[in-house]
């Protein structure tokens, strides 16, 4: 299909539904138009075969799975995704690829209020650079600066869920098993959570996409404060707990598995309450922020222990 | 260099200068607060090594280029460049590749008040994708669907330059004639022009990234009109003059050669003069919109000719 072609065909599937979206795909550039006083929150994720997602993965699937990263780093600041923009580059690209791809993307958007006004289609090995903006009321936003010393820590859904199914992925043809496909899809499209409903009510947020420890790592690094977990909390779907009964090796999965797009939430202990009636999925907390630097973990006795050892805390796309 | 040591070094080189950025590089997402009123213009374009600029191309060379293309989009739109996210893909990355790259970026921006507030890196083959995203008054945009039969086709600079330049890669590193050097720069260096003065001035705009016949045809598709241009108008560099001294390749060479990031700007009469004075660079009247659809070329004496023959029209990624 010609680049034209393909980009009149988008365009067609894409029209946009925003009243705030002033022009969509086919000009230079898209235009929005902000409320007065609105801030935008803007991220932009790449997501290369191979790397982020498995070469034989679905098209429907890596539509899904590029635009609900994204969508995660929003709700990670508290917005409400408004608009995407969608740079595709790939070795070819025929109709039917394409138009999975797209059902995949517009299934990761979901019933949210959200407009794809604009990208680029490229030839070469495929890769996905979406970039999200969303809409937040003036100084709301959620960042990772923001834990206190006695906050809660708190996690929404489970962990450790997308790194058993990227373990289970090559025998994924062969799997007949109920927990094997939840943990399949939860790698293949991650639920993005909605944040903005936790403005207000959480103190710093970020979203689990390196792996829980590295995640928080980067709150506490901004936050200049300290945590302790126990990691008998961590919070395990009955799919891992079925696919992954030794509790040592679950653990480490939860602790520096990526790509669960849950949201790691620092909060007061009067908040958890609210949060948990907020946000759209199970919240457990899993420890409280210290003074001293570092990230420690205990188990229910409360004895200290160091489920990764020396083990990477969590994925570096340069060093692995 | 580790992907976080990187982004810290990166953040490092790019703190935010906008008043207007509430949250630079560091966080889920960036965060900036647009004026009351104003709306956005939002643009992504990839560049891939090898495709878009030569494989052998300078990090600085590919820093700039990647950030004056999309510039170059919003430029396109009449916007005010405001905001940019980066991702970078690369096999690897060292300091020094990682800071050439970006002083060449920073000299895409030169004194403009732009701000690089995220981004992303990721292993894989060079590639690299730009967002920006730039002010305007509300219902100010320049669009392609505005030309109306009688206004003037006008661009800016010299067409054709980057076209040569490519021609002459090869030889590049023998390469002592300052014409030759010239063009090099033109391919790889191309400046954006100013388009947010042109607000007011014209009807429609496109930027010239895939060749003068295919741009032009976007705004008249766009517009539901045709055009008719003197091809012995087209403003040629003393450089192309130079080097391409056959008459009929230079023309194909600035109908369809790509890459020169020049503004075609469609406007009535009356304001040329206006735009001519306001823009930053040399304007050229190089023919006229018409009723009829299509782009029809004449020659000084108002002969028709047809300087592309059944030569593809233009750059198309997925077609070439």
């Amino acid at each position: 299909m010609q680049e034209f072609a393909l980009i009149a065909r988008l365009a067609q599937r894409l029209r946009a539904r925003r009243g705030d979206t002033r022009i969509g795909i086919g000009d230079d550039a898209a235009v929005i138009a902000p409320a007065a006083g609105q801030e935008l929150a803007v991220t932009s994720d790449t997501l290369i075969a191979g790397r982020h997602f498995p070469d034989d993965t679905a098209p429907f699937d890596i539509g899904f799975k590029a635009i609900a990263v994204n969508l995660s780093d929003l709700a990670a600041m508290g917005a409400e995704p408004a608009w995407l923009t969608l740079a595709l580059t790939a070795p070819a690209l025929d109709a039917s690829w394409c138009d999975a791809f797209i059902d995949g993307a517009l299934a990761a958007i979901g019933a949210a209020s959200v407009d794809i006004v604009g990208g680029d289609t490229t030839r070469g090995d495929l890769s996905i650079t979406v970039t999200a903006i969303g809409t937040l009321p003036a100084a709301a936003a959620i960042t990772r600066a923001g834990a206190r010393v006695g906050d809660l820590v708190a996690v929404t859904g489970t962990l450790g869920d997308a790194a058993q199914g990227l373990a289970l992925w090559a025998e994924r043809e062969q799997q007949q098993d109920a927990h094997a496909r939840f943990l399949i899809e939860r790698l293949c499209r991650p639920q993005w959570r909605n944040g903005s409903v936790l403005r207000g009510l959480v103190h710093a947020a970020v979203d689990v996409s390196d792996g829980l420890a590295a995640d928080l790592g980067h709150i506490l690094s901004a936050s200049q404060v300290g945590a302790r977990i126990d990691i008998d909390t961590l919070p395990a779907s009955t799919a891992l707990m079925h696919t992954v009964p030794d509790a040592a090796a679950r653990r480490r999965m939860q602790l520096s598995g990526g790509d669960d797009y849950e949201l790691c939430l620092i909060l007061p202990a009067a908040q958890v309450d609210a949060a948990r009636a907020a946000v759209d999925a199970p919240l457990t907390v899993i420890g409280v922020i210290e003074a001293a630097p570092g990230l420690r973990c205990v188990d229910a006795s409360g004895a200290a222990v160091d489920p990764l050892q020396d083990r990477a805390h969590g994925w570096d796309h340069f060093s692995g």
